[in-house]
């Protein structure tokens, strides 16, 4: 599907030329009712953070071809479909810099069914974009899991439209919900997992982990049992194998305000581990706000790694326990925007960086939890100035994995999921230097 | 693709059971982030215009199978996808009215991942919905063009999820914007033609009319010619027979304020009246405001019928030319609400009654131009109440073709046109008594 918005979030880019960084790109989808000729086009204003470039300077493509207004006017045979975007080049020596950039076009179309005097029409568009500068080889692998898509998968964006927005963005990750994103599940059809394969080839995306949940409550009436708790594992990593994941991690229900697991955690993970390391899928318990790195759940894990001696068995850490500021749009659910009356659960945990350099080592998967970066590349919330640096001075080369949580407005999460690798990438550039 | 809002826009209608109006029932998507087993569902209250329905009270329906609370918490092998709706069912002894309903639901939901105390969580959405009466046998037959979903389709909707959309409210025809709705457009490829097809016979819909364009400025350093032009129509005329339809409307370049069409329409059309023949589609010129039907544009139209006694050129009427009141959002536009201020081609024309019945043996279809019906079903620009009866007591049994033209949100025109066709086929009950 197409971005609603006239000016798309994909595609957007420095352009280059024997080297050098000669302008940006962005697409744009049709703002006409109707497809047409597009001789009848008759050029484009561009402004980009309030700099003007005239009308005949942005070169258009069309069906793969690239052309002036000149060419456009005297084309024959090229058109702008409905369900096609233009993508518009604008020159512009050195490019744009990372980050959010501000949008206005003006496009001019020659409309025959509108009275002579009116009939260059323009039709306007505006829209914030995120330019994402490329990640660096080595060091921290960077991913996206569908989680920061909630609500816009399956009605304005199809599964195949997250893969293309991870790719476009540079990731080379992708997470799923295996209940969420996998059609028929748990036993999706073969026609799915293939077309499931061909996705990861065409945006050569590397998928990461697979997010499962062992719903201790499913029963009304009781509490599911150590067995069936394997069984769901089991089923998962089957599965999680099957569609080319390499690490899993399951949601135990719990049973405690700290989120302590149900009891069946260490049972039903033992009777997993055997069919784990022969599928070499690794099992990843979350550290999930507002349980902390100090604290007896993430310990019994790290007993559980330590007494077991398995490889198949590690930590997810969810960035969450980093903030340093609560969420306000939960503290406005509380009526309150005073942080001492906000129920310890919501508090910001801002767990220090020295507890994470403690466990990196038993650390398989970063859940890179968020919740709103401005346009300044601010992240509110989490401070990712503190954990990147943290990362790349400990060497650690797993994957970091974008998860949006904040609000669901249609196309908020792709928005914010560029703005996030624009942040971490930049850091991670300032670090390498 | 399923609607962002997390009630649905289809499905929405009254259910039976031997003949008797039992209630109402309505489909919602999953409202969290992952699906998972139906057994972790706890029931659904819903407030139908303020009166409330227990938890416990609503059916749901999920893989075809119907289930009351009690059922879904026992179940063992039914599931809510986050890619499939649910079917709710509500007891209420003769439903619901035809128009606009206020719906608000609660979603009770077993998280095992939530603390004990608030692991019965609650998912609330509200939406207003449109409740369509059937339409009847006999008389005016009720279409929909694909304009009334601009910036939708391809961006939130699908052509089939339109089309469906159109089915749903229970119309039975179906018109298309050639260069809008054709992929690959004039040459789409075998495999889409036959799929157009299927997607007719799967939604019981017939091809009605085909919008087309004689862009008579296409070349920037001069007019369209005759046999350009009658070039056009040819082309159309052929796509549109491939694809089933039975009338085309060609939209001519125009020279005037007043859409005097550009004077190569009249060759053009006669050269290809023998195609139209042969095809049997008929060509319908468009009568649009600010055009009225005693103008001579109209007149030379009904001229050129009788001079070439011609039963394939017929006159398409949009609704626009009844206005009564001028659409606010372009007045506002303009700056004022002043209606004398507004220019002459932006008025209401207010086109007498009288008018079209002078012209309906000469007309083919009437595309029914709207702008913004309100919540009791009242449209703030035409007068159905007048154009209705006036079509019903002539006896006049074509196309009546929803157009949308009102301000472009997502999901409104879904949403307009089923009040369109819940407000037209309840006059149209009317003056059936």
């Amino acid at each position: 599907m197409l971005d609603h918005p006239i000016i798309q979030g994909r595609g957007f880019r420095n352009v280059e030329d024997a080297g050098q960084v000669t302008g940006f790109s962005f697409q744009l989808r049709n703002p006409n009712y109707r497809g047409g000729a597009a001789s009848l086009l008759d050029g484009i204003e561009v402004v980009v953070d309030g700099e003007r470039i005239p009308d005949h300077v942005p070169l258009w493509t069309l069906q793969g071809r690239t052309l002036t207004v000149e060419q456009l006017r005297m084309s024959t045979d090229v058109r702008w479909q409905l369900d096609e975007p233009a993508t518009i080049t604008v020159p512009k020596p050195g490019g744009l810099a990372p980050g959010v950039h501000s949008l206005e076009v003006t496009v001019h179309l020659r409309r025959s069914y509108f009275p002579p005097p009116i009939a260059r029409s323009q039709l306007t568009a505006a829209r914030k974009l995120v330019l994402v500068p490329p990640a660096q080889d080595g060091g921290i692998r960077y991913g996206v899991s569908t989680y920061s898509y909630t609500g816009d998968i399956y009605t304005v964006m199809t599964l195949e439209d997250v893969l293309a927005d991870v790719a476009d963005l540079g990731a080379s990750g992708i997470e799923i919900l295996g209940e969420g994103n996998v059609p028929s599940y748990p036993a999706p059809d073969a026609a799915w997992v293939d077309s499931w394969h061909r996705l990861l080839e065409r945006y050569r995306l590397t998928a990461t982990n697979f997010g499962s949940w062992v719903d201790t409550t499913r029963w009304h009436d009781r509490d599911l049992t150590v067995e069936e708790g394997a069984e769901q594992l089991r089923l998962d990593l089957r599965l999680a194998k099957e569609l080319g994941f390499t690490s899993m991690r399951p949601k135990f229900g719990v049973v405690s305000w700290d989120l302590d697991p149900h009891p069946i955690w260490k049972g039903a993970v033992e009777r997993s581990l055997d069919l784990a390391a022969e599928l070499d899928v690794v099992i990843c318990p979350e550290i999930h706000a507002p349980t902390p790195i100090k604290h007896p759940v993430t310990q019994a894990y790290i007993d559980f790694i330590a007494r077991t001696g398995t490889e198949h068995f590690k930590l997810l850490i969810d960035t969450g326990i980093f903030q340093t500021a609560p969420v306000l749009e939960n503290a406005e659910d509380l009526g309150t925007d005073d942080e001492d009356e906000i129920p310890p659960p919501l508090r910001a945990l801002a767990v220090p960086m020295a507890d994470l350099v403690e466990v990196l080592p038993h650390t398989h998967f970063i859940q890179a939890k968020f919740f709103e970066i401005d346009d300044r590349l601010q992240d509110l919330h989490v401070p990712w100035a503190d954990i990147v640096p943290t990362l790349e001075r400990a060497g650690w080369t797993g994957w970091l994995s974008s998860e949006y949580e904040g609000r669901r407005e249609p196309y908020r999460g792709s928005d914010q999921v560029r703005r996030q690798h624009a942040l971490i990438r930049t850091l991670a550039r300032k670090e390498a230097q």
